[in-house]
């Protein structure tokens, strides 16, 4: 952590139209509570198949029903990564909910408060039949498995008229909300464009009214940027949120994901893999979060010159206040630019 | 928790413009984490003085400068209440930093990305000299007593003019962010108006336009009522962002907080400390949260009749995950009917 003496700075950038303080003076205050064990991703240390895990190969009997599997290439049987529904769903599938959903936006527009029935979809991506095989032990065409997966499933969600966003989003550790240990990732289908992608747009939309230029393909690289691949640049973003808060960014302008081609796949599962394990090294394998942010579904790409996707991976080292809670702003101890010359430097070994 | 088998719903309402999804699935699913000691505050049992407390009466010299104390009425030296400094500010007070922000001011307006001095204070309100003493352990009128410092605070940061808007907020517990033990609150002053309070003011100006009214005067109050003071409600909102919330709304129009007056800080001091002792006894003394929300500085209330005050008070139950961070759409397994109702029938003895 960087503890040095420079004077607090507030940033916004032209992606999320957010403020964030940059304080280092914050990572300095001491605490009177009984520290706990940090970071180690709060997972249960275990390796082989564990004979209660719905997720290991053998279980699938357990798990809430299949959507697709992606097969091993030399085998009829056995899976690579499985897409499966949650057995516990934030939504519902269910017709009378998505007729609930009619009425809604037939009200659309008056004042007040609204509700509508919880339509949508919430599926799990098993990401390795082997319950001690994180998504960075896989190589970058395992890596592209996965990710393929999600973009076929957006495919396939895409479908229904009704859906409007998703969201891809992979939680690893207990302490950043994962409740199995075995390494998955989630997908949400969502009737609505939620507030944080809408303010995303607007912002976007409003860079892109000023300067005729998307606001991603613009983004600051020079002290920011931590890696690059044929397709894509990791960089630590100018107003990040959290400390070591890390974005992959497509290189070409590109305003969803699910246009992701097998080619980009590998060499995108390439730059993920290594960021997350630049992250295990330089933070001791912390709890993270990661979240593909792309466009709303139902709008064509050339109706969106403005937005473009992109993978959003914060760590978790710090826990959230009132502060943040109540103003939206977070407090950062680390400034991005340290942040990035310090990734940049993480050698990772070969046989990693 | 509940845990019945209703549909799940998406909401939003006319102050926050910000979607929930209740979802009484989600309270249902296992995890193969390790568990956790859930709750108790986390907070390090304690009676009497601690000498390594700064906060404890006997160690002020541990602390920064204090900017004022309440002191006990019968004692010229005892104090009840003390604003200080914090010892390790996100924002800084000094005038190189100001002289930064008059650069950003004068920047405004162009596309990109931006970047201001961190200019503003960070205080901390002690609410009690004893360190096993909580805000709920003190009468009604000492409640008041630390809600009338908040006030003077704020008048205090008013007077500055490149403040535009100050978050009073507390953290109670480890997991709830706090890295002190002792009983305290916090103020920061801030030179922008941050995000989650331009949205809010947003949505509440939008419904005046179309009602004429202000959406905290209009809110439902029906099955969401908990308690009632002269001068306040207590609420679960109907688009509740996490299990057990609770509102504290003045009956009354009042754009911005600092408009209390003496009486009405005792009326909700006493209404505050009996939601703090009904989550206590219901949630078995959870971390938790509050947060006042009030209206911009340099605005006259009379330029404001679309916004009203209100504390939101959000104990820490569940944790934040990728869908929620990058959403900001929240998943509440507990519909705000159901916590409403468990809270208006908890029964607090006289003793406490």
């Amino acid at each position: 952590m960087a503890t040095d003496n420079r004077n607090p700075e507030i940033r916004k950038d032209a992606i999320n139209n957010r403020f964030v303080i940059l304080s280092p003076a914050r990572s300095r205050r001491p605490s009177d509570f009984k520290s706990k064990p940090q970071s180690k991703s709060d997972s249960n240390p275990s390796s082989g198949a564990q004979p209660q895990c719905p997720f290991c190969a053998g279980n699938e009997h357990q798990c809430a029903p299949e959507i697709f599997r992606v097969l091993e290439d030399d085998s009829m049987s056995d899976w690579k990564v499985r897409v499966i529904e949650n057995l516990y769903p934030a939504l519902s599938r269910r017709i009378e909910v998505k007729s609930e959903l009619q009425e809604y936006r037939q009200a659309n527009g008056t004042a007040g408060e609204v509700s509508l029935g919880g339509f949508g979809s919430h599926d799990v991506v098993i990401e390795s039949p082997v319950h001690s095989v994180h998504l960075p032990d896989l190589s970058p065409a395992g890596v592209a498995v996965v990710l393929l997966a999600y973009k076929k499933r957006i495919e396939q969600i895409c479908v229904d008229e009704s859906i409007r966003y998703v969201q891809v989003f992979k939680n690893h550790g207990a302490s950043a909300g994962a409740s199995m240990s075995h390494s998955h990732s989630q997908i949400l289908a969502l009737p609505v464009v939620p507030t944080t992608a809408s303010a995303r747009l607007d912002s976007m939309k409003e860079y892109h009214n000023q300067t005729g230029r998307c606001s991603l393909c613009d983004i600051q690289k020079d002290k920011l940027l931590i890696d690059e691949s044929t397709h894509f640049i990791s960089i630590a973003p100018f107003a990040s949120t959290f400390p070591f808060e890390t974005w992959i960014v497509p290189r070409h302008h590109s305003s969803h994901y699910h246009e992701l081609n097998e080619d980009k796949a590998i060499d995108l599962g390439g730059l993920l893999k290594l960021t997350l394990l630049k992250l295990s090294l330089q933070l001791n394998d912390p709890p993270y979060n990661f979240m593909i942010h792309t466009s709303p579904l139902q709008v064509t790409s050339s109706q969106l010159p403005y937005t473009h996707w992109y993978i959003q991976i914060v760590p978790q080292l710090s826990t959230i206040g009132g502060f943040e809670m109540g103003t939206g702003c977070y407090i950062n101890p680390v400034f991005p630019e340290d942040a990035a010359k310090i990734l940049r430097e993480v050698e990772v070994s070969k046989k990693e």
